[in-house]
């Protein structure tokens, strides 16, 4: 699903088309069926990361890993869909969420990582950021909030920044949910035909959409900066809900088996804590 | 499933009985489908709590109401699977896990309930609290870290902090997850039986083993002093873990629907808005 052609040329948004399933041959049902099996598999996985953080039995780097996902998005592209039924299958207690909103007054008083930082998830912990740094590079660039100078600098230092991240035992994967604009209108149509979908409304959706080619190429030019072989990209196409949920799903499950954990030995005597228990 | 006799009477640990299943006729099989009925349920209760905060509507006392879940229990009584199976049904979006372990050096040089305070739940969200300040008036109390006029004057000081919850528009629930000393027994020696559980064992739960009586009475006393109307405790049986996840998921339920929310109204003109996103 990594937005690479096979001999490495990145490819961005404008190049993959949202109706796709790559890597998928099945359909619907079928789906629904791959993504409980995973969630399955993702569990065990996720359980395993975290018995090694709370052992701390440490990397051949020395540190204890943990695992950062990125979800970047269109409005109505489905992050929630996959915090609910790809994160959710995830054990609560492993998983540190992060929603990044409009910034407040403090935060934009501070260097746009400032926020972001104290969400670095610790060993044995699957960090998982609803919108991210990116935001200030994305809506920033397109809206003007920002110089073009400063928006090319923050592409840097979002470089080290993750670098910093994986020096330190993260596993970073970023997620763009490739939505296209029809099908947008479509998910914002059915909002406002359903009153229990009045909340996730706002005018200001239709207002952004104005902005939509700006949007993309912002996406374009933000993933060729930062996608690296430590931090890579991957735009998972989002026209079909149940794709991209098994998409995201088996980048999880594919990152954390190639951490290749196992179970932490005993730190303690296993017979003697037998007859221990056994008396008890 | 509260602890109450039908006068009203509170019980203590001591005579709820680990192994029952209060309220729920069926067996384990029948116990899974209704798991994973309430599942749906608790979703869509939760997404409604979550849509009334997000919207800021504003109960009849001017406060968005959230919703608090204390759990509290002694080693191997299931409140991981209740994490997994029980709030993992709710979109992680809008809920707030908090995990109390040992207190930090920085932390117990706080007032006890400092700690827990930032994990309030803000309005829309539930909170979950894995332990709580409860530990400052079971651990301490049994193994003598505070005294005993400084517990007496906790309890009063956890009644005070959890009226102050409530009229911030914060629903609480209480749960102890009761489990036999018998039934932990042989929740350890399978942890001690297979090495991919090794991780979850520590020859300190042993050594609390010896002080089971006095945390069964800590238990009771602190339940006795901190069960009020509207931060009501509840003992929940936990010697059949399938049991014990319904329970909670029912409280959460009926605590959710005890709010009667609806879904906010629109605030902006939805025709217009229909005419808009038509012509974007």
């Amino acid at each position: 699903m990594r937005a690479r052609t096979p001999d490495g040329v990145l490819l961005g948004p404008a190049e993959v088309d949202p109706d796709a399933k790559p890597g998928y041959p099945g359909g619907k049902a079928e789906g629904e069926a791959t993504l409980a099996a995973g969630a399955e598999r993702l569990a065990q996985l996720q359980e395993l990361l975290y018995a090694n953080g709370v052992a701390g039995t440490g990397t051949a780097a020395g540190h204890d890993p943990s695992l950062l996902l990125v979800i970047q998005a269109m409005d109505t592209a489905g992050k929630g869909g996959i915090m609910r039924h790809v994160v959710g299958a995830m054990d609560p207690q492993g998983v540190q969420d992060a929603a990044f909103k409009a910034p407040t007054d403090e935060e934009k008083a501070h260097h746009f990582l400032w926020r972001v930082r104290p969400h670095v998830p610790q060993a044995g912990f699957v960090g998982v950021w609803d919108r991210s740094h990116y935001e200030d590079v994305l809506i920033h660039r397109v809206r003007g909030l920002t110089s073009l100078p400063e928006i090319e600098q923050r592409y840097a230092e979002i470089r080290d920044f993750e670098q910093e991240l994986v020096a330190g035992g993260t596993r970073i994967l970023k997620v763009m949910l490739h939505l296209s604009k029809d099908e947008q209108q479509g998910r914002l149509a059915e909002r406002l035909d359903r009153p229990d979908k009045f909340w996730k409304y706002s005018p200001t959706d239709v207002d952004e959409r104005a902005y939509w080619d700006e949007y993309m190429e912002a996406y374009g030019i933000a993933i060729a900066q930062t996608d690296t072989d430590h931090a890579p990209w991957y735009i998972v196409p989002a026209n079909r809900k149940w794709y991209s949920r098994i998409a995201v799903q088996e980048l999880l499950i594919g990152a954390l088996e190639d951490l290749d954990l196992e179970w932490p030995p005993a730190d303690f005597d296993v017979d003697a804590e037998k007859r221990r228990l056994a008396a008890s």
